[in-house]
């Protein structure tokens, strides 16, 4: 590890989360190196203009040189990215990703026996509805908590290093397990958009003009980049899955007790989901 | 009937839609009268406050002398209501009602025995998310489409002039069977909001401040009305399973796309969803 004295940045993945790293680390650390790598040349030279000191790099290679890296691809192919960087030869880089399902990535950078001490999974929780650098905005990195899932192999120096610089960037860190992070995702993310898609899925033989608003509002969520939530689906679908079975527990229960000769069941079950989602409203 | 001269107004219920009601009689036909009756004291006399010449009564009995009749009470009063106005002596009065589940109405209507010639059964699609009259407008009567739901029993001359009152009053009128109603609101309001009280459930042992906007967006319509949600999903409980068990295959469906061995039939899936709520996005 090359220490805390961040002087020069490596980033992987120009889309909406390395967009915001970069502008957050523009405005944070502005006297820092940046170099940017993307598979598209227009989104790494988009973000790369965000970042006055930065410089794009065609390969993953000069990387190797970098006191930290983020890796912030696509879910589906960050293990991979991730692995690459720390098989290069002289780096001491430390490696942070920003996807959004944890355990798949980390036993696949496992599974690679490549020495996994310097890279810690990272997740910023605002990374939003729509993908593309066009969205992208220092917010993503502070408006919402930044979730940490360090595994057995991540060094704990590692871990206090992407906890100084994620801090200096202004996010709020928080740790948790991979496991768990993916079931926070799975209920509070994933679960959400699959029911958007299924529901965007149902409403099409309806006359557009008489869909109410509550329709509307839910099914709004499938407007997102369908392959990013494709890739993310893929990556978290047993915690998916078991999320969406309570779900259409949920939904059964609820269904059936409309049907109750007496309706004192129902009204206190969505009463008290009410105070719930109020309580969580007034939390902000 | 007396004719379209419309001079005298009566409205029972003076909840969120009754009062919208009776703000856009004032605006759209000031000089005619309007008797206001509401179990609650309060209510009624809010809304007779937003009416210029409007009167609260007691009874229901005053009624009987208007032109036209709105039926605003919570859906599962609504039968009861048009009933006893029906049997009114000495009335010619036109009946429309406004509640969001009409099978169940109409059938207790026609169960009465009583002759529903001049009944009207109806639902202005913009009868939101918060029930209460703190929040009526006149948009609720113009904002979307009054549909009305004429059945067997219902005049031709009473659905004409119901169709012409409510043009006066600003409302763009679309007609349709009770059936036809019932599975479009199903579909794309009371499964919505059953779909926002399951999730509202299952979030509660997460930390509020980790929950992603997605959750956040999807459960906050549970934060609407408890008693009025558990009368609307009682009055039409059979469509609403029935689009809630087309919902939960659609989940299942996509949710098994997100295991197949090669990432395209999600994907697809995912984007033609996507369309379909890009297109209604834009129609508006």
């Amino acid at each position: 590890m090359s220490g805390i004295d961040f002087q020069k940045f490596g980033l992987v993945g120009a889309g909406l989360v390395g967009g915001s790293i970069a502008a957050r680390l523009a405005r944070a650390l502005p006297d820092t190196v940046l170099l940017v790598h993307d598979a598209s040349p227009g989104n790494a030279a988009y973000v790369a203009e965000r970042h006055p000191r930065s410089e794009r790099v065609g390969t993953i290679a000069p990387l190797a040189g970098c006191d930290a890296i983020f890796v912030a691809t696509p879910v589906a192919t960050i293990a991979e990215q991730v692995v690459t960087l720390l098989q290069l030869p002289n780096s001491d880089a430390l490696i942070i990703d920003t996807g959004s399902a944890k355990q798949a990535i980390v036993a696949a950078v496992a599974t690679s026996g490549a020495d996994a001490g310097r890279f810690v999974p990272g997740h910023p929780l605002a990374g939003g509805i729509s993908a593309g650098p066009g969205r992208a905005s220092g917010d993503i990195v502070t408006a919402r908590p930044f979730v940490l899932t360090p595994t057995e192999s991540t060094g704990a120096e590692a871990l206090a290093h992407a906890k100084i610089l994620l801090e200096r960037l202004g996010a709020e860190v928080v740790e948790m397990t991979p496991d768990a992070h993916d079931r926070l995702l799975a209920l509070g993310s994933h679960l959400p958009h699959l029911i958007a898609y299924a529901l965007a899925g149902l409403g099409t033989d309806e006359p557009g003009d008489l869909l109410p608003a509550s329709y509307r509002g839910i099914a709004a969520f499938a407007g997102s980049d369908a392959q990013m939530w494709s890739d993310i689906f893929r990556a978290n679908s047993a915690e998916l899955k078991a999320a969406m079975e309570e779900f259409k527990k949920r939904l059964d229960l609820i269904a059936a007790m409309a049907d109750e000769p007496v309706p004192g069941v129902l009204l206190e079950t969505l009463t008290d989901a009410k105070a719930r989602i109020d309580a969580l409203e007034n939390e902000e």
